[in-house]
């Protein structure tokens, strides 16, 4: 067996060519998205208007294990990928921990994130069906530049609604953004119907995902030779992002590694499925007995506190629902720093593996999350991302517990990107003013209480 | 011959395990520094109250083509190297070029620059003489993150005197130097006596490197155990800084590839010294023809308008004397975004270099510089540094040549760090505001009539 290197990159040729469809090895499938107004399973027709078909076509695929990635976006991909496999022995000798500790780091391109693998594909995808403009949201802003990376990149023009309170902290996202040529609208907006209610309903707001999401379909919806896009939660999403899995799986078999916990942060969902997807696949074939964790703010609960049924993805109620671990799309989540974090749902397959037993959850309080950060940043090098942070919490955790129980175990979690732009909520950590928020039953009550009545 | 991939990083075990000294094969050495007081050579004994006494003697070292890289060094470097190098095709088919682009990307780390090379080389170095802290100068920012996450990692206290007008211009830069636990305080500050009699004699000054560079070095000769250290400029960096050019050679031979052209930015020099060591050795020693461009900014023009004479590196003139393409060490640079080229020497061994004719050098507008930049981001991906986005000009311009002639040239150029934290640079640029600064001949003037009087 090869030594393994502080850091395993694959070389080009040993990049995979397709991406690992989960839901075609998944014993039971996670129930259809229903259509708004008849509450009837969501036809490939029903989602046209909204999304590329050959996005809708993935969407509905359950049968395809493996989906060939096409030659010129796979020119693409071998622009930013593989991302490399990083042994922690850093961290591990820190912690004085017997684990063996590994994280996929999807954050050495710009736009400091996995984003780019689906934004990639969704712009390809949208060139090759004639689409010339493309609208989108953005929280934390990794997935607006991501986009406005690829939209440069094939030559598409691109909107994005940023979640206000991000594009506050955030200044120099929006820059980003700009510099890649795409167009930042704080969200919610003047520019849209649902964006001047909301408005009026919460003048103070500082906006959510739903809600940007509901300002970038209508404008989509609205415009000519115009589609959206997503970038977590839908199934598609998650296909996509499992090029980090395949990449991970690979470079384990080239150097022996065999995981028993694997972690990842999930606020959509789309970072963690698509870090476990071959491994899970693997597993629920009964091929492995890998812990798999997902981790998520405190302030934010959708697996650890939310509850598992049909709800709208977007804040506007206009969205096909999703049968998801929800807190309820009326739920606005506090201005927690991990803004990508900051979601109400989660992807229907993640829920479907959780509610099934494959996944565990557990949530995390952000000064604790911090913590880890900076203990991380110091011995690892690099500045995590509020949002991977959360995985580097846990993975930390699950470390210690081998040192107390002398366990040797190996760990891999998704590093799924970095915190350059996140020195706000850095500052206020370094400087003691960072709080932490728990939203109380009462708060959850109100957000359930938006849910749609369904069954 | 293998076929060339988009990103060539090399293997762990194919890492160079030493640097290599360009001084061992120049066949003229640059002329001695001297010391302030006698205008004799200096001696290690002067040096040593600053600096390390390892490093001194690796300034000294005029003898030994090859210096091992030490193995607990090696752990940092394997850490955070092989930087890519990285095959142009897109920019390739933008400018519609024969050229065959390529570019050693340095901008993976957290640092966003090669700096941390050198850093982790003399924080390790300052550890093993049993040294407990450190003071450094930064002007962009990037050598000031750099030392902070060398001192994290090896356990040293550390103080950083970063130019005033580029801490007001990334707030942001001194939050990652805090989070990593450095100390950042804005130069000129009161906090030294240099920095007080220039604050007495200029109020309204946003700093300068070389007046950061005179409070450090007062604060590290009053302080117990504690040592200065320099980013550029001197020989011990350029030394650090060859593993750019060893992993750049290993890769050429590894995959046949025959550089006609080697572009760098240079502001004290380091980052081009480091890319074009082998290269410019072996054209020494007859063995290639390979023309090496250093790029700087017109605003700050060292070589192509600077003096070759003997200057002091510093503002306050407490420094020994270098020999080098010098504008003064009185001269004041405008607020030019690329603050890592805002110094009025030029690194003694890249300035013989270019006295002797192996190097050429140009300077370009910033306006000019930023459009390159934003071509390249949006084909390329990566969202290059403002001091990197002048080698990235003069490619593009080499390439351009290239086109008009029909010749097939290979070209790498040197891409030395991110912009990410150069966001108002390209804020300023995307709205319109940028302006270009040149300085007049009286300007210059100014600047030479601080020089001192050696000859």
């Amino acid at each position: 067996m090869n030594k393994i290197p502080y850091r395993i990159t694959l070389e080009e040729k040993e990049l995979p060519r397709y991406w690992y469809n989960l839901k075609a090895v998944m014993k039971e499938l996670p129930p259809p998205p229903l259509h708004p107004a008849t509450l009837k399973p969501c036809t490939p027709e029903d989602l046209k208007p909204v999304f590329c078909e050959e996005l809708v076509k993935q969407e509905m695929n359950t049968t395809d294990k493996y989906i060939e990635i096409p030659e010129k976006l796979f020119d693409f991909y071998r622009m930013i990928r593989p991302s490399p496999l990083i042994r922690a022995y850093n961290l591990e000798k820190v912690l004085d921990t017997p684990a063996e500790i590994y994280y996929k780091f999807e954050g050495t391109n710009t736009s400091g994130s996995h984003k780019l693998n689906t934004a990639a594909a969704q712009v390809y995808y949208a060139k090759e069906a004639g689409i010339t403009s493309l609208t989108t949201e953005t929280g934390a802003g990794q997935w607006g530049t991501a986009m406005a990376m690829a939209c440069a990149y094939y030559g598409i023009d691109l909107i994005v609604y940023m979640v206000k309170v991000s594009a506050e902290q955030k200044p120099y996202r929006k820059a980003v953004i700009e510099t890649y040529g795409g167009k930042v609208i704080p969200s919610p907006s003047n520019t849209t119907e649902v964006g001047r209610k909301i408005l009026e309903e919460n003048p103070g707001t500082g906006g959510s995902l739903g809600c940007a999401i509901s300002e970038a379909i209508e404008v989509a919806l609205k415009t000519k030779n115009c589609r959206y896009v997503l970038g977590s939660v839908l199934d598609h999403v998650l296909l996509h992002q499992s090029i980090i899995g395949e990449e991970t799986r690979i470079a384990c078999e080239k150097y022996g590694i065999e995981p028993d916990i694997i972690i990842g942060c999930a606020g959509g969902g789309s970072n963690l499925g698509g870090l476990i997807a071959p491994f899970i696949g693997d597993r629920i074939a009964g091929k492995n007995k890998i812990r798999f964790i997902s981790v998520e703010p405190a302030s934010c609960p959708s697996l650890t506190r939310g509850k598992y049924a049909y709800d709208f993805g977007d804040t506007g109620k206009t969205t096909p629902l999703l049968k998801m671990y929800t807190l309820g799309s009326g739920f606005i989540p506090s201005p927690n720093h991990a803004g990508g974090l900051r979601y109400h749902g989660m992807s229907p397959i993640i829920s479907k593996l959780y509610h099934d037993g494959y996944i565990e959850a557990c949530s995390y309080e952000q000064s604790k999350v911090f913590e880890a950060a900076v203990s991380f940043a110091r011995c690892e090098g690099i500045l995590p991302a509020p949002e991977s942070s959360h995985a580097v919490r846990a993975a930390i955790d699950e470390a210690l517990k081998c040192k107390e129980a002398g366990e040797k175990k190996t760990i891999i979690f998704g590093l799924s990107g970095t915190g350059y732009f996140d020195l706000t909520a850095y500052m206020s950590y370094n400087n003691g003013t960072m709080t932490d928020y728990i939203p109380t039953d009462e708060d959850l009550e109100k957000g359930f209480a938006s849910l749609p009545k369904v069954d």
